[in-house]
């Protein structure tokens, strides 16, 4: 099965950005933690329930590569895609666009983990959003 | 010609760490940047300086693995290590430990560039510093 | 004359919140920037282009009252106005709003400096926007 | 009774400085907390383990007054004093020193409360480090 890219809007601002007038490369991780909120609120889901009910999807992995800068007040647009998921994990991929050009990419790897940060297998209306039975 | 590993000490801040109590993935980045500003700055420069004469390290790929929670207040202990130089790149390796175990390692490779973000040959000190000639 | 409110929606992402689950404190500074940059564009300019005509709006004051917590997900409504503009110095009060009740309440004090950080006098049209003549 | 004043270093982080090269007003409130922090573990105690205790001291005010730029890499001394307390608040005051100059100054007000939001009074060991009985 393949899924298919969500998009989110961002724009940049101003503590984001280094005194080189780039968006820093920590901000990164959260602009990719914010696709997949809004990634999963758009499939009818929000994170904010997952972890009340004890869902908890903890970042294992993380990778970026930089391409361009992105700058103050730029309006990024994030494409993220469920790259593959098992009933423990999931990859997704993301590009960070800005005026049609990729300006960097990333991956990140969630573990799903109970409270107490032991693995846990993923609740079944989350499975079925990811295509898993 | 291998390269020392360089520790810096740093504590987890409230801010830092999410409500799962858990630094956050986006603070990696920063605590890996304040490791290679030590190491520098331990070998006796100082990347403000580097800055100041036009010579500018952005961060070209990063990764990161996550091992273990660190949490709000814990002591860390940051290992770096120059891994791979050239004339315009630096690959770094880091460890994050927290009282002998090892919390996430991470990668980075830095690109030398200038003020305008072309790529530059680094100046003759850094790149002897590095064992580069 | 009297300014109007101007309102923005921002949602609370999950690294803005502490592990006891609220916005932490200093983030609000930052919300409050961005409320200003956003009543400024729908006023027909951009903070972007006052800086790169040489026009930098700092903070020289800053104060907060925190009424009851914001939490993760939150969709906060910053409303902004201007309460009192001079020829350089420009100041607003803000409220933080959540599901119809006040979360906190804030002011800043903005001075007009130069990229020097000398002070200087707005140009017309900031402060036409502002109701000076 | 006068309560003294408390120092700690802080080195500023190139994150923390915007593109104006100046740390950014929301880094403030962080400096602030990293004072009372350490303030209170040179007394003695630690505010993890407060908070395990079901103690938290929340913001409830917060003020700066902005003198001059901090800059990256600028070793900031942080003064903070408690200025006033009763059995349920606490008034802190502090001063950013850069270079035996005042860059800026700070109060905040905390406020004593349980996990739930609720004031309390404040447990007896703290109290008698601020001098209350």
């Amino acid at each position: 099965m393949s899924h298919p890219v969500h998009r989110t809007q961002v724009r940049v601002r101003y503590v984001e950005v280094d005194r080189l007038g780039q968006l820093h490369s920590s901000r990164f991780a959260v602009f990719m933690e914010m696709a997949r909120t809004e990634m999963l609120r758009d499939a009818g889901m929000t994170y904010r329930d997952l972890e009340a009910r004890g869902v908890f999807l903890v970042v294992a992995r993380l990778g970026l590569m930089f391409h361009r800068p992105i700058r103050y007040d730029d309006m990024v647009t994030l494409e993220a895609r469920v790259e593959r998921a098992t009933s423990a994990r999931i990859d997704h991929g993301y590009r960070f666009v800005v005026e049609g050009q990729t300006a960097a990419e990333g991956r990140t790897t969630l573990a799903c983990v109970d409270r107490d940060g032991s693995m846990q297998r993923m609740p079944d209306d989350l499975l079925a959003l990811l295509g898993i039975d």
